[in-house]
């Protein structure tokens, strides 16, 4: 018997790299891990504390509906309300499980078999595997540090030319691994490129909150046919808890639906619960404390870099990442997965090669988390160097 | 801007009509639902605890590895072990984001787009309706009472000279929602006949523990090459904890572990930490006294149903539903979608109509869950019954 051959899609290596970690963890060693997006802080206080009344009075967690629960619908259109300006009827917004199960819904929505979806390289590597395992042809956009790791209306036109029409195109802002953003100007210009090209713009914004040069905008200020992903993991730190959601169009509202109720049934229902409470000021307060933290990080580690030998590094307008060339070290480890491998072995901290974010040119480029706060990302950089010295 | 053609799969009508008993509840009307198949009793109390312990702590709750953390996985080990005696070692359990999760990964590993898959109608719909989504062709076969709603190598045989070869089976034991279980014999004649057809068994295992006649046998006990999926959500009560597993043969593990972690990343972590607490003697105690209430439940529906007019009913050797032809309810109410709606807002109680889980005869029947427990399951019998005099 042989597995199917659309599961031949690389593994998202961070989820290697963290059970290797578990691994070495468990045998004693003490491993610094600049690996995952996953905040240092945790989730707001009074998140936890409603998820700990939820439990202890042990209520009874049945299916929700598979949107989600009313009150967590009701705060994100508030939420968008307040953050954006924009209003977003509750009813146009999904509830998921994870920005992951987003990600399938609308893809699965919006895509069939066949179609042809446009990405940066680098960027998020669970896009380009989720849509080729689902059928979908994986359309690469080179975007280098000429145009800030973001694509452009030229690249799309050009694509087009070249190759045929597209049915889709996926921005990340602030992305990952890069942390480049897209400006007002920029992302109208995608969505009306996208309009006049009949392509469904799908917009990740599971960074917005954690900028630091400009907020950002949502691409639903630009346009109301966008897909919006979003998540609890990252601003309120809640990876674990697998909440996510996405705004839909119109069009998207019932297939979403649809297929939402078949493939899913519905998101964690004690996470929603809780999450009700992401929203109160205490808890947004909680959440915008941590950005001075990852503000110290990436100073730090933008500040080390010349130190470590790394060269090139993304700007990082945003997220918790900073995406660098490895310079000096790929002539000695050969590539960054090899060198990431030293890196975790003999100097016991952990990043991710760039290998898993661009399959052309990622043999040559780092990604190193800030998530885990200054204090674990100094003791990191200061291990890095001492394996260099 | 269009959804894909793909997205016009049916909706999975309980969800909806959980939905519409949302909004009549909130409106203040009393509703008994004997829709969905969420057990009235909860979660074990020390998983309760447990996770009640997680959130008053704060416990920073990252992504867990792809398959899960490992005390659960060697939970699901040695669960596995006293349950049915075989040995199934914890690098083969997936756990996953609910049975659901489960069926999106192997589904993905084991099929290719335009592969044939079998399965019994009626059946649970989220099977038929994911698989098509996936572009997986949904070979029916015709399971009515002659064959107890259950599959059998002479269908299969049929189904191939007549249309070509299989790629996968799906069986479901005790089934949703008729019931119905194969005994020993009849596990073993369809895993002989997957495996001299070259065809993927994925076995449904949800509903095990909960039976009425024998305890029913686990596919791993005949097949090491079937995919067995399961949960926390129904013999334990955790449907809103979205926590399943898959125990996946040799070939599929890698195919998984990749899809997985891009697909899903991980399933909910705090629902994992707590079911580890599942598998205690007290827990599995809990469980068990849940099951002479469906019993009672079960007994009294079937007791009732020349009463209530229903005819032909299902089996009900195990899970917690009684299928049921709507007999002469049928002429005045003209299918069984009508009659329950008729039954949802003139006598405020819930039924699913057999639509959901069978396309071509189910607007004759309706299934009645007994998850919510005898007191509840009188009621709402109760209620029927007046509405008919």
């Amino acid at each position: 018997m042989k597995p199917s051959r659309r599961s031949e899609v690389p593994g998202f290596e961070v989820m290697s790299i963290l059970a290797e970690i578990e691994r070495l963890r468990s045998s004693g060693r003490d491993i610094v891990s600049l690996t995952a997006g996953e905040p240092g802080s945790g989730a707001p206080p009074a998140v936890n504390a409603t998820a700990a009344q939820v439990h202890a009075d042990n209520t009874v967690l049945n299916y929700s509906p598979a949107f989600g629960i009313a009150p967590l619908r009701q705060g994100l259109a508030e939420h968008y309300q307040k953050w954006y300006g924009v209003d977003v009827p509750a009813e146009r917004i999904a509830v998921t499980t994870g920005s992951s199960g987003a990600f399938v819904l609308s893809f699965l929505a919006a895509f069939d078999h066949g179609d042809r979806v446009a990405l940066a390289r680098p960027g998020y590597p669970a896009y380009r595997n989720i849509l080729s395992s689902l059928g979908v042809e994986v359309v690469d956009l080179d975007c280098g540090p000429d145009v800030r790791f973001q694509p452009t209306p030229e690249q799309l036109d050009e694509e087009v030319a070249a190759n045929g029409p597209l049915r889709g195109l996926m921005v990340a802002s602030p992305a990952n691994p890069t942390g480049t953003m897209v400006d007002r100007d920029q992302l109208t210009g995608l969505a009306h490129w996208c309009r006049s090209n009949d392509v469904q713009l799908i917009s990740d914004e599971i960074y917005h909150g954690i900028t630091f040069a400009h907020p950002g905008i949502s691409a639903l200020e630009v346009d109301d046919d966008a897909v919006v992903i979003s998540s609890f993991s990252k601003y309120w730190g809640m990876p674990g808890w697998r909440l996510g959601w996405a705004v839909l169009p119109d069009h998207l509202v019932d297939p979403v639906s649809r297929l939402a109720g078949n493939v899913a049934l519905c998101p964690p229902h004690g996470s929603q619960i809780a999450a009700v409470e992401a929203f109160t000021d205490e808890s947004m307060r909680f959440a915008a404390l941590q950005l001075d933290d990852y503000a110290a990080a990436r100073a730090l580690v933008l500040d080390a870099l010349p130190s470590l030998g790394w060269a090139n590094a993304a700007p990082a307008d945003g997220a918790f990442y900073v995406y660098a060339h490895i310079g000096e070290h790929l002539q000695r480890h050969g590539d960054s997965p090899a060198y990431a491998e030293a890196l975790l072995h003999e100097a016991s901290v952990a990043v991710v090669p760039g290998t898993d974010f661009d399959p052309v040119n990622g043999h040559e480029w780092v990604r190193l988390s800030l998530a885990p706060g200054s204090a674990t990302v100094a003791e990191g950089v200061a291990r890095i160097r001492g394996f260099h010295a």
